[in-house]
């Protein structure tokens, strides 16, 4: 078994060449290290079923082999670095997704696209189910992000419908662990390295909207277990932690976990920032057997512990 | 002057060119001919300012000489066309629309895109101002023109923001007129020649959603003047006619001004189709000073002499 897996370098796509690997997969990993980083594969260098390319997708993919698995996991993914990348951004989410679609033609092999909970932009549903269409401003600074990953999605269903290629849409929310990096701009490891070097935590607003926090081995499994169900073909799943906790409450708790004695201080809100987002899981309960497992509390101890060593 | 127009054998694309001579300007006009005709622009042919070539915007735009102007207005754009080429639908608005971006940023050239109502979806808000951010079904059938669409629209301002590019977007509304194709699947042209065929009109639905239908010549009216004006970069602005009619009273004009004895037969509507679309012109007037002027009865008294002609 082969698997094809762009973004591999990233938080989450070095996460599931692990999982690909401990499972038998043969795993060709791309990645052009813009966002992810070569550190977080630097513990598979030399196992024998891992093969790693340095690749932009935006140019086109050639694989070696024949694949029975595409996972696109490729595309800057913090509002910090797509606000930092705009039209690459967009071009992964159009021509990336455009050309490991064809792998997947090609070869007959099965789709996962990393979609997001961007989709549903600043959402007026709580929680959000997938039949949900979004609320999302299509010329707003943001849109270089949310209107890239709906294109991706309606790339693939198309791609579905038309060409009968397998696809599975994962909406994936906030997930958050070990390799997420200090300056990605994301509330979880900016408290954590602030809280680490005594600083103030900074909160955006009045830290009362709420956001919903995975970690990453829950979610990791969710997406393994969504690549590997059979009869799934153009099937849209959200992944991610349906527990809401607020900004604020967040950055609390990091402060707790790390004893740190340092004020919380608040800047204006971005533009378009959502108010709450927050995942209605039940399809993945009912076609994965599939929900978070590992406390907030936990997690973000496991978090604090992989910055702590990072120091 | 110089411009470039894409989709410069279709509907639109070719009154365009008309203005564009009308005006002075030398016109590089492009088309794959997937919907555009020929006989759009068989009048043009040895215009000494117009130079037509067959060419698709997916692939690499490159033009002879520097222009000052990009017209991009190709893309299938009836809901029977883009179902038929969805993933080519998809191609054209992102690496067309990205090409011809790069066009317009290598020459400094303004930049107008030809984006659409579709845009707003199924609208919660009638009528539709630019300031509403759409009600789009991201993974329906029609996303692949829809989400499209918007992805042009993001990938356009991006270029604004990053790159200085001077872009217009222009949500262009139901149009009708001459050179419509008489198979595109479109309310106007398929009742008129139903009733010249003396067949019964066909009406989706109940025929009590509306619509709103702008005049050729009125629109073309609108995109120059949105083409030419100063200041203007980075504005999205709608472009129709603000008169809403249901689409069973429009088959009941046409069917007067053709003046056939034929039924009208109901058929169901399509998935996703909108209830109501109609344009908030607002915008248009105070920096254009646009509105159209031509009657829908006069509009359609035209379009009806241009499709018996053809018989």
């Amino acid at each position: 078994m082969r698997a094809l897996i762009t973004g591999a370098a990233g938080f989450l796509g070095s996460h599931l060449c692990d999982r690909l690997l401990q499972e038998g997969w043969e795993v060709e990993a791309l990645d052009n290290l813009l966002t992810g980083r070569e550190e977080n594969l630097a513990h598979l260098r030399g196992h024998p079923r891992f093969h790693f390319r340095r690749h932009d997708v935006t140019q086109p993919v050639e694989v070696p082999e024949p694949v029975e698995l595409v996972l696109h996991f490729a595309s800057p993914a913090s509002p910090r670095d797509y606000l930092r990348n705009p039209i690459h951004t967009m071009k992964v989410d159009s021509l990336g997704t455009l050309h490991t679609l064809g792998v997947a033609k090609r070869y007959r092999a099965r789709y996962v696209l990393a979609s997001t909970s961007e989709v549903y932009g600043d959402p007026e549903v709580h929680p959000q189910p997938e039949e949900y269409w979004g609320h999302v401003n299509p010329v707003g600074p943001r849109s270089v992000y949310d209107e890239a990953k709906r294109f991706a999605e309606a790339l693939a269903m198309a791609y579905h419908r038309e060409h009968g290629v397998d696809v599975r849409v994962l909406r994936i929310f906030n997930t958050y662990g070990p390799r997420m990096r200090s300056d990605d701009g994301r509330a979880v490891p900016t408290f954590i390295v602030q809280a680490l070097r005594g600083e103030p935590l900074t909160v955006y607003g009045d830290g009362t909207q709420t956001r919903s926090f995975c970690y990453v081995d829950d979610l990791v499994e969710g997406v393994y277990r969504a690549a590997v169900a059979d009869g799934l073909g153009g099937t849209v799943l959200n992944l991610g932690n349906p527990e809401e906790v607020q900004v604020r409450r967040l950055a609390e708790l990091v402060r707790e976990l790390v004893g740190a004695q340092v004020p919380i201080v608040h800047r204006p809100l971005p533009q378009d920032d959502p108010r709450r987002r927050c995942p209605d899981i039940t399809r993945a309960r009912r076609l994965l057997g599939w929900e978070p497992r590992v406390t907030l509390v936990e997690g973000l101890r496991r978090t604090v512990e992989f910055f702590g060593r990072l120091r």
